[in-house]
C-alpha cells in the first residue's frame, strides 16, 4: 500500500485551492448558500467524478458523490458515508473542514485506481453548512440528513436579514423539500469524518492521528453575582460586597473542579458592572462553558462548582443567578467502528491514541441516525478558525492510509458471516 | 450654643436650592465655568453678603466671603479658610461640595448673629471646581488658590473642544491673572473643611461626624496578563495558558493583600480578551486602585501584590505588565486642627472618632499651602455621586456646631500667647 504522500500533496494543493474560493480575497469566508458555496460544490463534483462517483446534490444544497460498491455485494448494499463541511467561519483556516472532504476523496481515489470495490457504497459528503456562521444556527447541512429539522430554522435571518427559506430559494432549492435530504438509517452503515483536532493534544504527544472517542456534550452559563458597588477609596474591604472578587474566587473553583472531575470548564469573560478603575464592582457577570464526553460527569462537576459559588456568594454577601444559554447532549462514537481505526492505526505501526473531542462536529449530528467515528489529525500549536491553522503533508498521508485501511476492515468485517 | 437645628433645615433648603441649578432639568449637572456656575457664584454671594460678609471672585471663578476679624486683633490678622466646591460630577448628589459650604456659611451666621468676632478672618470659599468633570483634571479651583498652576492645563478640552483657556475668556476671566489666585501662606492660618464621607464607616459605627486624620494616596494601574487564547472544548486544563484566571487569582491576591496591609485595594474591571464564552483569554486586562494614608505602607503593598502576581504568572506561564496611570502622594490633616476638631465634638457629647479619607478633596489642594483639617458628615449608605446621596438634618446641625466649636476652639489658642 503506497502513493500516500503523493495523494497527500493533491489534497493539499486542494485545500489551497478551496481557500481561493471566498468572498473576502486575502481571508477565507465561505459562507452557506452564497456563489462561494456554488463554486466550492462545482468544483469537488468535478473531482468527485473524476474519481468515478456519481454525483448529486440534496435539497439542502449538501453534495454527494457515491463510489458504488461491489457488482457482487449482497443486498441490501448499505452505503459507509465520509465526509465533512466545507463552510468557514469568517477569517478561516484551510483545513477546519475541506480537509475531511479531501481526505476522504482521496481513500475513494485510491480504492478506484486499485480497481477494489467494496461490500458497501462509499458515500463522501461535503456538507454546507457546519460553522452556522451564516444564520446563527450550527450544522445546517448535516442535521437534514440526519432526519433532523426544526421549521422555525426557515425564519432565521443572516445580517442582511435574509431568511434561510429565501436564501434556499434564492440558491435554486425547494424548502418544501428539506424532507428529502434525510437518508434512511437502514441504509446507512455508519458516518467516519477525519478533522483537525482543534486542539494540542495530538501535537503535544507527538501523535499524527488519533482516534476520537466522542463529542463532548456543552452546556454554557452566563452567571451574575450581585453585590453593592461603591466608592474605591471610601469602603473598608471588611464593609464590601464585591462582586468582581466573587467572580473571580468562582473562576478559580471552577478550575480546581474541572481538575478534580476531569471535565473541561472555561471562563471567558468577566463583566464587572460599572467597570471603573475607582469603583467596586456591583455586579460581575461572567460565562462558564463546561464540556464532558459523559453528561453525567459533567452535571456533577456542574453542581460542585454551583454550591461552591453559592457558598463564596453567601460569604461575601453576593446574590448569584444562573442562566443557561446552550445545551447540549454529549454523543459517543460507535465502538465498532473505533475498532476498526485503531487496527488500521496498529497496522500502519502508529499508536492508536484515544481522545475526545470537545469541539462539535457534523458527525454530532450525524449520530442522530448512525453509528459515528472520527479521526483527528493533529494541528499546529491546537490553532484552528484562524489562518495560521496548519497540517503536516506527512499527517494527512497517513490520515488517507489510516482511512482506506478503516474501509478495507470494515469491509473484511462485513464479509464475515456475523 | 443653641438655634443648630434651624440653621441646619435653612442649610438643606439652600442644598435644595443649588441642585435645582443645573443644565440637565431633573438632575444635578454643574459643572465649571459654565452658566450654571455664574447662577450658583451669584445665589452663595448673595447669602454671604446677607451673613455680613464681603465677597469677591478670584482669578479662577472661586467665589470668596470674608468676615472679617475683630477690629482689635493683633495684627498680622491672618485667615481661616473654610469652604468646599460647588460643581458637580454627571447626575450628581446635592450634598457632595455645597454642604461644606453652606456649613461654613452657617457657622458664619452663627457668629455674626451672636455679635462674635475672632482674632482671624473667616474667609468661606466656594470653588468652582474640584470634580473634574468638564476638564477632566479635578482640583483646577483650589489648586491655583495654592499656588499650584501647571501651564498645560489651558489646553485641556471639553467635550465640545473647548480649551480651557477659551472657557475662561468666555467666563470674563484672564487667563494671564491666574497667578492671582494664590494666596500667600503667611496670611492663611489653615484651611477646614466639612464633606460628606462617601462611605459607610460613620453610619456603620453610629456616628454623626467624624475627624479626618489624612488624605490617602492614590496608585492606579493597569495590568495586563498575556498567555494564550485557545478552543475552550480542546485545550486540555493542563495545557492552557488562561489569562483570565491569572487574573481572578491575581484579584483575590490584592484583597489579601490589602487586608494584611491594612490598605484600600480595588480590581474594578477584569476584560478578558477575546472574551467569548467558549474561548480561553489569551489576555486578560485589569486595574488597581491602591489607596493608604502612608504612602510607605500603600507602596508595600503594592510590592507585595506584584511579587504574588509575578510568581503566580510564571506558574500559570502568563507575562505581566504593568502601566501606570495615576500617582497621588498621600496628605496629613495638621494635627493642631484634629485636636480643636476633636474636643469641639467632645464638647458636644460625641465621640471624636478619627478616620482617613480615601476619597480626593479640595483640602488637598489646600495642604501645598497650609495646615488642613477635614470633618466627614455620615451620609446614608455611604452614597456618593448619585441622586441618592442623602444626610440627616440633625447631622448637619451638629456639623454646623462643630464648626462654630473647632473656630472658637482655635480663637482661645490663638489668643493664648505661644
Amino acid at each position: 500500500m503506497n502513493g500516500f504522500p503523493e495523494r497527500a500533496r493533491r489534497v493539499m494543493a486542494r485545500c489551497d485551492e478551496l481557500a481561493a474560493i471566498t468572498s473576502e480575497p486575502g481571508r477565507i469566508d465561505r459562507y452557506y448558500l452564497t456563489p462561494e458555496h456554488r463554486t466550492c460544490s462545482d468544483r469537488l463534483a468535478r473531482w468527485m467524478e473524476a474519481a468515478g462517483m456519481t454525483v448529486w446534490e440534496d435539497a439542502a444544497a449538501n453534495l454527494w458523490g457515491r463510489y458504488a460498491a461491489a457488482a457482487d455485494a449482497t443486498p441490501p448494499v448499505r452505503a459507509l458515508i465520509l465526509g465533512s463541511h466545507h463552510d468557514s467561519v469568517p477569517n478561516a483556516g484551510r483545513y477546519d473542514g475541506p480537509l475531511g472532504i479531501l481526505t476522504a476523496l482521496a481513500a475513494v481515489e485510491y480504492l478506484n485506481q486499485e480497481g477494489i470495490r467494496l461490500p458497501f457504497h462509499v458515500d463522501v459528503v461535503a456538507f454546507g453548512d457546519e460553522e452556522g456562521t451564516r444564520f446563527g444556527t450550527t450544522l445546517l447541512g448535516s442535521y437534514p440528513v440526519a432526519g433532523h429539522w426544526q421549521p422555525e430554522w426557515w425564519d432565521l435571518t443572516d445580517r442582511d436579514g435574509i431568511t434561510l427559506g429565501e436564501a434556499f430559494r434564492q440558491f435554486g432549492l425547494d424548502p418544501a423539500g428539506i424532507e428529502s435530504c434525510a437518508r434512511d438509517p437502514d441504509g446507512v452503515l455508519g458516518y467516519l469524518e477525519l478533522h483537525i483536532e482543534q486542539g494540542p493534544v495530538l501535537e503535544h504527544g507527538g501523535y499524527p492521528l488519533g482516534v476520537v472517542t466522542g463529542i463532548a456534550g456543552a452546556r454554557r452559563f452566563s452567571v451574575t453575582l450581585e453585590g453593592e458597588a461603591g466608592h474605591a477609596g471610601t469602603v473598608p474591604l471588611s464593609l464590601r460586597r464585591d462582586a468582581l472578587l466573587g467572580a473571580a474566587e468562582a473562576a478559580l473553583v471552577v478550575e480546581r473542579v474541572a481538575r478534580e472531575q476531569d471535565v473541561m470548564a472555561t471562563v471567558g469573560r468577566v463583566d464587572a458592572v460599572p467597570g471603573a478603575v475607582n469603583v467596586i464592582a456591583g455586579e460581575a457577570v461572567w460565562s462558564l462553558d463546561l464540556r464532558a464526553t459523559d453528561d453525567e460527569r459533567r452535571d456533577r462537576a456542574l453542581e460542585l462548582i454551583r454550591n461552591e459559588t453559592d457558598r463564596l456568594c453567601t460569604e461575601r454577601g453576593l446574590v448569584p443567578s444562573w442562566r443557561e444559554t446552550h445545551s447540549a447532549p454529549a454523543v459517543a462514537c460507535a465502538r465498532g467502528l473505533q475498532s476498526h481505526q485503531s487496527r488500521a492505526l496498529e497496522a500502519m505501526g502508529l499508536e492508536p491514541v484515544q481522545l475526545p473531542s470537545g469541539a462539535g462536529h457534523d458527525a454530532m449530528a450525524m449520530a442522530r441516525m448512525t453509528d459515528v467515528g472520527m479521526f483527528f489529525i493533529r494541528c499546529a500549536g491546537g490553532i484552528s478558525h484562524h489562518p495560521d491553522e496548519s497540517v503536516l503533508a506527512t499527517d494527512v498521508g497517513l490520515g488517507i492510509e489510516a482511512m482506506v485501511r478503516t474501509l478495507l476492515n470494515l469491509a473484511s468485517a462485513s464479509a464475515t458471516p456475523e
